[in-house]
């Protein structure tokens, strides 16, 4: 992460931008405007992604934020662009992601810091080992006069690739369920056990899962998946006696999402009593759908018609940092093709006529921002 | 094991037995005939069972050979009967089940004793360890006279329970089918990848699961289990790339076995096919089914009901040392009910009644033997 900030940091320096690490490690680089006390605009992604992960993940958005500040070539516009390369945006290392972009908003609370990692290190004695001073935290908090965040980000899924498009627009990042079912059934000898004797876990759990299926397929835009699945005694001659499993589902709408969520839990009750198999049910994650703002996702894809582009809303079915900003600042996000729909993995990659179609729409976008001051009064700045 | 055959060793000689631990670690009494060339009786099952199971498992059977001998109070009969405890019948330390029973039908060969243990251990080490020499294997192979093999063993299965019976007569060892299955989808993420662009590996193996239950269902006697099942990269939020799943298909006649088994990995292209997820086969087991000998069986169930009980004719779906034995010696099994049809559990157990049960129709089965000599004529003594 050093060689990442040194190598970012002399970008920004290049491009005109003055650059700090915020207390939450988040590396900073802010363009002025044409004033002193311009209204800021926030441009950024995270610089981390998890084990094993390809080179695009995050950071494009970052090295894209310094990219369209340097074809500015220190053009002065009335807002301030600050680039933010967020840190520890997976939650790979303290099981709890957007660190960064939480310490932005203020709510690196008390309880996240001290949360701690596989080697018992609290997040707090992370940050000063990176010889960051935790109580510096609130000077990390944007400042009330930005207006606006972008985020630049690979899709991480196959849409723009299915249909042949460089660009969507994101309106939406969807709401998600996630919850852990236990299917507890009897584990007798599969050789001298009838089936009408059977109270077989497994096959209680893989009813489900078609129904899963089977549900998520009937509701356009709404995606469930059961992705892991443990069987135990886990021997090819006894019958499972107990199965856990995962579910996992997304829609942009929080109804929708509700009573799929629902009608699928009911056929995990479905499948187990008709095999005397007993199921318990956690509920792990209640998540609402995050909309972005319209005031920006409007003019973001009027930008990208104006570069050229097709300006294809999509839904993020993953979450972001803009997730966590949308809340509290207006954001909105482009998403970049991903080709084969990989991400997080070693081909994870992004065409190079995708990123320039990206910067293109970007500095038309900035173009809107300066002429249409609507958009930033009708924000918060 | 040496505290075993110690004990059971008084016991044997008690009853009037000539006792010998034979080269494979057999422990075989001899209990001789009316004539010292009397033809010989073997009745028997295994001394070892699985690791975390109950009291009964094979060495019940053991335990009643030595009871029913000690019943026989000296009584001289126009047969030897020779009772074994068998050695190594489950497989647990060399992965290669029925080692004592091989040995007896002089098929404990070179390749077997050239297996080894956890620790590297051959077969053949394991025996000298036990001060047993390997060299004598050929003496514990069953004299010519032996007209037959009589098996005593807890049902290990629900169906007697089910249908309140004490015994159960056994026709027929199932022949079995084991395969591993793995369907090979992509693994993308749960949240990002619609559902119409998705190759779930495990909403294949979930449909195929089920499909697999439907078709035991529908044949009479079939049971087919699918107890094991592992995904990759088994997380909540990405969809199963890879899962490996057991199959284990049983039944009495091996051409309903052979049709289900193949009707059954039908389902599993469909399933994968309709995903565009790739399978690949490996078949494992294709054993065939074992008959026990009815010129044994129709005596042993005509003993049933002269000492009281029902003549359940049931089939075993587990192997056991008469499925070894079976091809070479005229073999019988009388299984005793299973209380909540446990096995291999620490709970396993036997009702006391159903062992007064099982002497009772075993000392009937020796005087039907001894009054009707044409059995011992029609088989190979």
């Amino acid at each position: 992460m050093r060689t990442v900030h040194t190598l970012l940091r002399n970008w920004m320096e290049a491009a005109g931008m003055s650059v700090h690490v915020d207390a939450a490690g988040n590396l900073r680089g802010l363009y002025p405007g044409s004033t002193p006390h311009a209204p800021r605009l926030i441009i950024g992604s995270h610089l981390d992604t998890v084990p094993n992960a390809g080179p695009f993940d995050g950071i494009l958005g970052v090295v894209l934020g310094v990219t369209i500040v340097e074809e500015l070539d220190n053009q002065r516009l009335p807002f301030a662009i600050e680039v933010i390369g967020f840190s520890e945006e997976e939650g790979v290392r303290f099981a709890k992601p957007f660190l960064g972009s939480l310490a932005v908003i203020g709510k690196l609370d008390r309880n996240t810091l001290a949360l701690t990692d596989a080697d018992g290190i609290t997040v707090e004695q992370a940050l000063r080992n990176f010889d960051l001073d935790p109580t510096q935290l609130p000077a990390a908090i944007l400042p009330t006069n930005t207006f606006a965040f972008l985020e630049l980000h690979i899709e991480q899924g196959p849409i723009l690739e299915c249909e042949d498009l460089s660009l969507g627009v994101v309106d939406t990042i969807a709401g998600q369920t996630r919850a852990q079912l236990i299917f507890t059934g009897h584990a007798n000898h599969a050789g001298t056990t009838p089936m009408h004797l059977r109270h077989d876990a497994l096959a209680a759990a893989a009813e489900w899962i078609t129904a899963v299926e089977d549900c998520a397929r009937s509701h356009t835009g709404l995606v469930a998946t059961v992705g892991k699945v443990e069987t135990l005694p886990a021997a090819t001659n006894v019958i499972a006696g107990r199965v856990t499993a995962s579910l996992d589902v997304r829609h942009a709408d929080d109804a929708i999402r509700k009573t799929a969520a629902a009608a699928i839990l009911q056929e995990a009750n479905f499948a187990a009593e008709k095999r005397g198999v007993h199921l318990t049910l956690n509920l792990q994650l209640d998540q609402p759908a995050v909309p972005l703002d319209p005031r920006l996702t409007t003019p973001l894809g009027e930008a990208t018609t104006r570069a050229g582009h097709s300006a294809r809303i999509i839904t993020s079915g993953a979450g972001h940092d803009a997730m966590i900003l949308a809340p509290v600042i207006p954001s909105a996000m482009l998403f970049l093709r991903s080709p084969a729909g990989l991400s997080h993995h070693p081909d994870e990659n992004v065409l190079p006529q995708d990123v320039e179609a990206a910067i293109a729409t970007a500095l038309e976008f900035l173009s809107l921002l300066r002429d249409h001051k609507t958009i930033l009064k009708d924000t918060n700045a």
